[in-house]
């Protein structure tokens, strides 16, 4: 894997006959090289657009026989790096794969790794159903993407993450061969589930070419609001308490007051410049109240300042507003960026702790850093914001990053919770996993890809040789 | 892996300085060569009852240096042969590593392999939770066995298996080394996912000494009701539109009329001996009562003749009595035994039909075939009922078996929903996967277990040598 970009020969996709196409001008490949990450962009040898298994069985195939390097890519909306082709090769670009099969009856729709998440939802949504982990980049984020870092967002404190939704793939191994894993039920106890180890593994082991997805009923009643806290603590405490009394609300997000004064900036919504919660309760019953008064109690003995029910318009724009929080970050300051994004998991009861360290690394580190989070999962984003040419900041974002991080991780959490691991957490997982299981991981990788050629430099830490 | 019994020497089990015991009496031995399925018991050279983690690793450790096969082994209960020591060697008894330390404010529970899954539920009870997944032989079966096998059962339906409720395991690989699996979060994307390759691999791939377990909160409210339809057929239609239209029971049980029949012979029952329906409503709140009319209307839709409401002593009874569905099978006829037990899956569209497919076959090879089943899941449980010396019998079994199995996957089902793969349906991997995915599973074996100890003859076909 000590390869530089321009080393491969990929004369052999000229060769091929794909329903897709290969590209190798270097304007295409450009439009090739990055992610929606703050990672460097880095420019492939050839693109290839698949459009079929075919297609990706054929490419993957003669890359083996030649070690070439492939990155494969749906959607190109990761935060962590994991489609950007460090070592160069080929980008495998499955977004014309893209067709949409339901199966209402048995709660199912079998898709092609190319379909966006909302187009998804939309196509699936006359059958009353939907697929259910929410993602906040959802108008770009494709499954195949989804699938590749166990993906989730708004929704999976109540219906889970991409992976509890996948019944099935079809995946292509490094040599080119197509196998199944997992079955159309809801459960099985049949063999080693190939299917959870593909999910999650960021095309290091293969290319999913097709997924069965569990769809689940679009719920009858909605309530939201909107609840301000006199302090992040406060609001981070009032989510730990619902969750541990069993509600599972449908979204339940953490929004720190920088946070609220970026978004109203971006969005003119003119919200409490407080520590907020944003809140949706689903049911497909009228029983949906009593949950609502019990989280409503839950905030009042949290001491909340203000609780706003929402209408459905009024909360989509609000929903609409929390998905710009990257967007709102990156229009903070002329030149400025978010340096890291952050993505760490803790047990619920350890929430309002990871909350106030990055609050007090940030001060100690004097960094501007925002801080929104799929709060009822124990998930926080945090984003670092600062001058990506300017030395002291990015070292700032980086020491703040390695310490909440490692504080995450000694509570007994992890080191990213929807993102993946990419490039930028590889460095975590000695810490997080143990060298024993990092070793198991690896002798799998090397069991799968003898070759080493499916995205290298993602995942695993390097090898010692 | 030509090992026949006896031709292991297990002496180095007594040089160990081990928190627990070694048996190579005889007596003892014997003990440990069966579960509770049909398959031929084989007695072990030896027996270690390990206490703690460090001696599953010592064992484990000696065993691997020696190429010594080793069963592990926990409650017994299991009905494939799962844990019966077919190549000799060593079998691994960690029941008695037992503990168990509840983090209710995190709704999780550390416990060893050891713990009855009964008994864990009556320890968690006091704080409101309960580990959910439901299983029939709750009163023998431990949580080691139910990770082993991805166990469930009446409550899957609404909270899933196993798999679904494990956030973490400690497990020792066939080298001796202990390593760590997924974390104590809700969610993760961060490097591959060995805990659920370890779910469900049958104590293959290593033993787990230690699982972190989610809990849910006990519901509320329950409501249960009895319901009788004039054909299995109506019944069966009824899970599948109730399942469609994304209700989601506590449980919901399919009971043929042979098997009412038998319930009522063995436990007194006196229930109308027709295709029956036990169905629980579980929620938190009052709106449990519009899911009880909805249901009650589905099953109106599908030609019940009784539906019957029970209070909770009423359907206590009446959940023993489907606990006792397998005794009451061996109580049936002097001499007489469960030949197989059947547990195939299969969407919940194609419930009516598979349901249908075992009664046909078991008419046209004349052999009584009793049918229960987790309905909502998809999954039935069928029962042919012979002299086991009866070579007729066996074989119509056998051949019944056959069939119901490749029908099931060929509508898209498992050979499996909760039992386990074990040795009986090792044949099946093939058709059920396709070789190319077996192919995988063995090289995930082969690299984790590169000396082929861990319960050796299960799970993965004969490689062709």
């Amino acid at each position: 894997m000590a390869d530089t970009v321009g080393d491969h020969d990929c004369e052999y996709l000229a060769t091929l006959d794909l329903d897709g196409t290969v590209e190798f001008t270097e304007s295409r490949r450009e439009q090739y090289g990055g992610d929606a990450s703050p990672h460097e962009p880095v420019t492939p040898d050839a693109v290839v657009e698949a459009a079929s298994t075919a297609d990706v069985s054929a490419v993957l195939a003669g890359a083996n026989e030649r070690g070439i390097p492939v990155t494969p890519r749906s959607g190109g909306s990761g935060l962590e790096g994991n489609a950007v082709p460090v070592a160069g090769g080929i980008v495998l670009d499955t977004t014309r794969i893209d067709h949409v099969d339901a199966q209402p009856d048995d709660l199912q729709v079998r898709v092609g790794p190319g379909v966006v998440y909302d187009d998804l939802n939309e196509r699936v949504a006359q059958y009353g159903l939907r697929f259910a982990p929410g993602i906040s980049s959802g108008d770009v984020a494709m499954v195949g993407g989804m699938i590749a870092n166990n993906a989730s967002g708004f929704n999976a404190v109540r219906y889970g993450e991409t992976g509890d939704h996948v019944r099935r793939l079809e995946v292509v191994l490094p040599d080119g061969e197509v196998i199944e894993c997992g079955q159309e039920v809801v459960k099985s106890s049949s063999g080693y589930n190939l299917r959870d180890l593909i999910v999650g593994s960021e095309g290091t082991l293969g290319v999913v070419t097709e997924a069965t997805l569990e769809l689940v009923g679009i719920p009858e009643h909605k309530r939201a609001a909107l609840v301000t806290f006199p302090t992040e603590r406060d609001a981070s405490s009032a989510v730990s308490e619902i969750i541990r009394f069993g509600v599972r609300p449908g979204a339940i997000e953490f929004v720190d007051a920088p946070s609220v004064e970026l978004l109203n900036a971006y969005s003119g919504l003119g919200l409490p410049e407080k520590p907020t919660l944003l809140l949706e309760l689903h049911g497909n019953n009228s029983g949906i109240e009593e949950d609502v008064e019990f989280v409503e109690s839950v905030c009042a003995d949290n001491r909340m300042e203000r609780w706003e029910t929402a209408d459905e318009s009024e909360m989509d724009e609000i929903w609409q507003a929390r998905r710009d929080a990257l967007p709102a970050a990156r229009a903070y300051r002329e030149g400025w960026e978010p340096l890291v994004i952050g993505d760490v998991v803790v047990p619920i009861s350890k929430y309002p702790d990871i909350v106030e360290t990055v609050s007090r690394v940030a001060d100690e580190l004097d960094i501007l850093t925002t801080c929104v989070g799929h709060a009822g999962d124990g998930n926080l984003h945090f984003t670092p914001l600062g001058d990506p040419q300017n030395e002291a900041h990015v070292a700032a974002a980086n020491e703040l990053n390695e310490r909440v991080v490692k504080a995450a991780i000694d509570m007994g959490g992890t080191a990213t919770g929807e993102h993946g691991v990419g490039i930028g957490k590889r460095k975590f997982m000695d810490r997080e996993h143990g060298a024993g299981s990092v070793r198991v991981m690896q002798q799998i990788k090397d069991a799968i890809d003898p070759n080493g050629i499916m995205n290298p430099g993602k995942v695993l830490p390097d090898v010692e040789s």
